[in-house]
């Protein structure tokens, strides 16, 4: 391909409003370019790392199994009513009407779709399991979105949802689907890690998050440094030291003029903050709850919620927290706590003795609280954010943190659709059953900006073999020169035969700004056509190594198969 | 691939809601599934055969040097008021607001969208010509969605855009993209013609109109029966016989009872309905204009509107008649008219003496009525519907209707939107011109529909070759017994390995249903595996032919070659 014919709007300055180094590369090399906030164009260059990604997907599918189809875009309102989320989704969710003012949204999700298609179809155990895919675009209305691909508001995604009998064939295609996933970004030359992931408002029973180490991601991964263990923040657990067991004191109570902070407290009362029993006030599914964590942890909203298995959980307002907790603000505490209240405490609460919390009352808090004694715990659960360096669950090595981006997600959903949806099935036995189901999905626009925050150096990006969007970028230095345009178009088609993808340079511009773009879009090799053209002679030059060589056009392709040996 | 993992949910009866025969096949074979009027999901046989489209497509854009890229479903209203088109667009337009209350549309086409993109980009005569095109969803909200994929409300279209600095250049763009359909149709297996389209509302100076033969097909195609010449019934003129001249009778008025119609004078006068100067009156962009035309013909409004070159154009209502043509309902007529109107007459009244027409008051009509003596006319057009019969207007032949269905539309838009959105590029001259711009699409999911149309029998689908989802289905006539079960498999991998791709019937159901089901899916090769399983021996049969031969394993790959020679 000619370059003088593909639009690639290349720039010289980065764009202002972009803070991700794959934003600013993938503008600044004329990849993509926005619409709307979170809304992008795929330029022809962005476009055809796209259909790279993509083939890679349908081969990996392919081989597990999975059948592809395509379901649309705009959806009818009544599908997500079915399922609830039409109203629980949120701000994220586009909705529009249609000119007779039929109610609808564009899909950022296609749980609901696939369950309607598939319902009264797979309704016998005989035609149980199947794996269905496609690759869509998605909408989601974020109200920041931000990094360029990384949070969008219109994206491509692989979704892929299975049916079956039983939890056997869930638990088989769940596995296989992981594999296929590492297969995928093993293949896009990624370094992500498989971790536990929070399965959040899909519902289920489980779910993986893969995610890709970048200091620009949103997600904090937290991992063992000498373990295969590894989880979202959301979902970490630790092992972490007993508590000095003391033998319990007077339960006293003492006066305080300060708010009443942890911080505080440690200060008025020159304790160490792992002696106080921080109380905290939630409201979840409406229910005020009592949360009690040490003093030196911080409640995890998202693992507490996941441990009440509530459907909503809030921090209490401070109405509810006089009226409901009947407690003064900032003066939480469980003992003689409002009956109605249902106390829950972190793992690290539960071998506690003598501690600091408090009292109820504006002003007063209790010293020589001790469990079982002072107060009772409805549930002793694991909600607390954990540290790192705290030795991994698995008690082998410690935890470590990490940027992530997350670029896929496996769940096993259950029955949380097909019962909503009523979509059965007829067992073995002639019962009716509803299918169980499991759904998993991969950004793909988003992962050309992974690919980019971890393939990219000070002159633009370096891409991977399996990605680029042509392998070769031919470089004519001075396209004017017939033979230089001569040898170039003999180096494609010699290219091209030999089945390498080739982009050819033949614009008439200065050499300088020639090379700086061709550093700046990436391509893995670079041959450069220059004053020794007539002889036949041209250089080449891999994109992540410094060193060029000369060779003459006949032993070319042998040349390029000697250097891409190692190039991956 | 084995059609137990595939979902192919097919019906036993016509779906009640389908008048097409694509429509009725593609549901009741399991290729597409209604999520709501007008909006579909390609179950996994459809989507292959759109992917097929879309290769043989891709190819042929390549091929004349068009680039692919892929620009957003979603686009914020202002780039559709640049254009002015978010006004003028009507109720097609699907609008919805993000959570900023910031107005969006779903793209119906991207003009803008590409003219915005190229914007301050190709802003040299040395950046052009470009031509970019996309495969991608569109939306069109349409009042009465019908016929499954051929008027849907979400769609697949190929659209593809030139920008070029002269006449010159769109020219020839214009003519390579004719020649790429044609390409791309034939390999599609289409009956299709080439004719002269209404631009309508893309604006423009000139646009050819693809159009496939088939009796379900909303557009009526005029074409001579022994010429080339084709055109869209909005386009299509004829040479009429000269009006037999009569010296001109005295200006008379007469009076009626009736309601005036052509129909009434006919019967009332005893004259044939071509003796009848018939006035219409219209609004044409809120200007009053008599249309003058001869009784036995009809007023084309496409026609007339683009031989005003009007933006819009709409008949008046009584109250308009009333005051802007200060005549009488039904009585209309150009003797006398109001000054302020315009008068334009279809080239049939040219040489049209001593006619009958109203004489602007009720119960009043004009006889011997002769243009120039009796009325002036402005301009005279022609904007009548041609009948069926009439010579061509290239004097070849004479024309004949048939019903298509319209595939494809190529446009020479000139600088409408280059203009509105300021999109220009610096000449050799060093001056700014507007970028001259073409636009050209294919309906893609549409091709589905058409293809089927004119490729199925009796008994189901019968695919061309290069768009079978499947080029082979292997049946096995009992799948329950292993003999059948291991020469099926077999079979699949010799094909597989042989290039073709093949699809086995390894369900557990009765021999009759799988015969059934096979016809109806339309795979070009049926290899029915049976009772001389165990001998390696199956039956080949064509979808299109009547006989099947049997054949032993080592020879089917033979066999299926000599074949298929002539297969399509």
């Amino acid at each position: 391909m000619k370059q003088s014919q593909v639009l690639i709007p290349t720039l010289k300055e980065n764009p202002t409003d972009a803070e991700a180094i794959s934003h600013q590369l993938m503008v600044r090399a004329g990849y993509i370019n926005q619409i709307s906030a979170g809304v992008y164009a795929y330029l022809p260059l962005a476009l055809r790392v796209l259909q790279n990604i993509e083939k890679i997907i349908r081969q990996e599918m392919e081989n597990i199994g999975a059948v592809e189809m395509l379901t649309p875009g705009i959806l009818p309102a009544d599908l997500w009513r079915q399922s609830g989320r039409y109203d629980t989704y949120g701000d994220n969710l586009f909705k529009l009407q249609d000119r007779h003012e039929r109610d609808f949204i564009l899909g950022p999700t296609h749980e609901e779709t696939f369950t309607y298609l598939v319902k009264n179809v797979l309704n016998s155990y005989k035609k149980l399991p199947k794996v269905l895919y496609q690759i869509q675009t998605k909408y989601r209305d974020e109200d920041r979105p931000r990094y360029g691909l990384l949070r969008g508001r219109e994206f491509i995604m692989k979704d892929a949802y299975s049916f079956t009998a039983n939890r056997t064939d869930l638990d088989r295609i769940f596995d296989q689907m992981e594999q296929a996933y590492r297969n995928i970004y093993d293949r896009c030359g990624l370094d992500y890690r498989v971790i536990l992931g929070d399965s959040g408002d899909m519902g289920g029973s489980g779910s993986k998050e893969f995610s890709a180490m970048a200091a620009i991601g949103e997600d904090t991964i937290v991992y063992s440094d000498s373990s295969d263990y590894a989880a979202n923040l959301e979902m970490a657990t630790s092992i972490i030291a007993p508590n000095q067991v003391e033998a319990p004191a007077e339960l006293t109570s003492v006066a305080t003029s300060r708010a009443n902070t942890v911080e505080d407290m440690t200060d008025e009362y020159q304790v160490s903050a792992s002696k106080i029993l921080k109380s905290m006030a939630f409201m979840a599914d409406d229910q005020p709850v009592l949360a009690l964590i040490r003093g030196d942890y911080e409640v995890n909203e998202v693992k507490l919620k996941n441990a009440l298995q509530a459907q909503e959980l809030r921090p209490a307002n401070e109405a509810e927290i006089k009226a409901d907790f009947q407690s003064a603000v900032g003066f939480l505490g469980p003992v003689q706590m409002n009956t109605q209240v249902k106390i829950v405490a972190d793992l690290s609460t539960q071998d506690l003795s003598n501690s600091l919390t408090g009292a109820n009352q504006a002003g007063l808090n209790w010293q020589n609280v001790n469990p079982d004694r002072d107060y009772q715990v409805s549930d002793y659960l694991d909600f607390r954010t954990v540290k790192e360096g705290e030795v991994s669950p698995d008690q082998q090595g410690k935890l470590q943190f990490k940027r992530g981006i997350e670029i896929g997600h496996i769940f096993k959903l259950g029955t949380k659709y097909s019962e909503s949806m009523a979509a059965n099935f007829l067992d073995e036995n002639g019962r009716q059953q509803p299918i169980i189901m499991g759904c998993y999905g991969i950004g793909i626009s988003r992962l050309l900006s992974a690919v980019i925050e971890q393939h990219n150096d000070d002159h633009g990006i370096v891409w991977p073999w399996a990605l680029a969007p042509y392998q070769v970028h031919v470089v004519e230095v001075n396209a004017k020169k017939e033979d230089q345009q001569c040898l170039g178009s003999e180096i494609e088609q010699m290219l091209t035969e030999a089945g390498f993808s080739v982009l050819v340079d033949d614009r008439k511009e200065r050499a300088g700004v020639k090379f700086a773009e061709s550093d700046l879009m990436g391509l893995p090799v670079r041959i450069t056509i220059g004053k020794k053209a007539a002889e036949g002679i041209a250089e080449i030059k891999l994109r992540n190594q410094a060193d060029s060589i000369e060779v003459h056009q006949n032993d070319l392709i042998e040349s390029m198969r000697i250097l891409l040996k190692n190039y991956k």
